[in-house]
């Protein structure tokens, strides 16, 4: 956490709201690949020595991730109904990159942060194990970044979050006796 | 290095002349951008905190890239010149994900484990800081990995690499009082 008293934001010329006690942090987890059909490139990830740490069903899709030697990651996300976004891409793109997440401290924070910069921030929404939002592609020239705070329990369910994931070490599910 | 005797591939009923002795650790090391311009996502990625380390000149393009809290890092390609790759990416496909890197401990070994299962392998190439190959779009239903190893100078000349590779220990560069 920062220290408010250390850091004079408040108060200094700058017309914006922000709050400097936001938690910003924030890295990289892992690239969500289109797929129309998994065996397009899963035998890849796995010839690359990616190790299958999950495969669940979401609305409309399926989301697989394979685990690589330092715990960072990739998804295959693979339609499992017509119509839906995944579909619309396929359709326009054939299998491709799809997004890049980033995992964050705060998501609220984040999500604020940005917006006192007018990106435009969509689809905020609190899950069982996670908290996301998706920076708009309209702010980003195109390119559809996800932002994610994992809830306790996601680790236990999916596989620790990447290996940075020690910097974001206020999250009391990394280790509980250890929060603070 | 993994013991030879521990593993018993040799002599295995399987036809491929694959050798254990390989060192096929990996990990994700950097998500490529194609843009035309950088100020379309560059503000976008400082605002995410991303800290810009390295903006170097290449045949025909620049790369730009940003570090994010825990090194893990995200790379902008803008063109630089008419009728490259990457014109002709962005003329298909515009501002987008174009590749997905990973660091690799012994490109060669890697080179070889994905061509004894027939994928194919592109623009293996030794440069000064790093070596490198492709991952083909045609082995992987179309998305491009590119696949690094990196060479002693390239921390010093570019930062350190991602935080994963501390999995890559038997690279001297890393420290090299304790290569081994």
């Amino acid at each position: 956490m920062t220290d408010p008293s250390s850091d004079g934001e408040v108060g200094s010329p700058a017309s914006t709201a922000e709050d400097p006690d936001r938690d910003l942090r924030i890295r990289v987890d892992h690239v969500g690949i289109a797929v129309a059909d998994r065996d397009t490139l899963a035998p890849v990830l796995e010839l690359l020595g990616g190790e299958l740490i999950a495969d669940e069903p979401a609305d409309g899709f399926r989301w697989i991730q394979y685990e690589l030697g330092d715990l960072s990651r990739i998804e295959l996300i693979e339609p499992t109904a017509p119509d839906t976004f995944l579909t619309d891409f396929l359709d326009r793109n054939g299998t491709g990159f799809h997004h890049v997440t980033f995992e964050v401290a705060a998501i609220d924070d984040v999500v604020a942060h940005l917006r006192d910069h007018d990106l435009r921030v969509v689809d905020r929404a609190d899950h069982e194990k996670y908290r996301e939002a998706f920076v708009s592609p309209r702010s980003t020239g195109g390119v559809l970044f996800q932002l994610m705070e994992y809830e306790p329990g996601y680790c236990e369910a999916y596989g620790e979050p990447g290996v940075g994931h020690d910097l974001l070490t206020d999250h009391s599910y990394l280790d509980p006796a250890e929060s603070h």
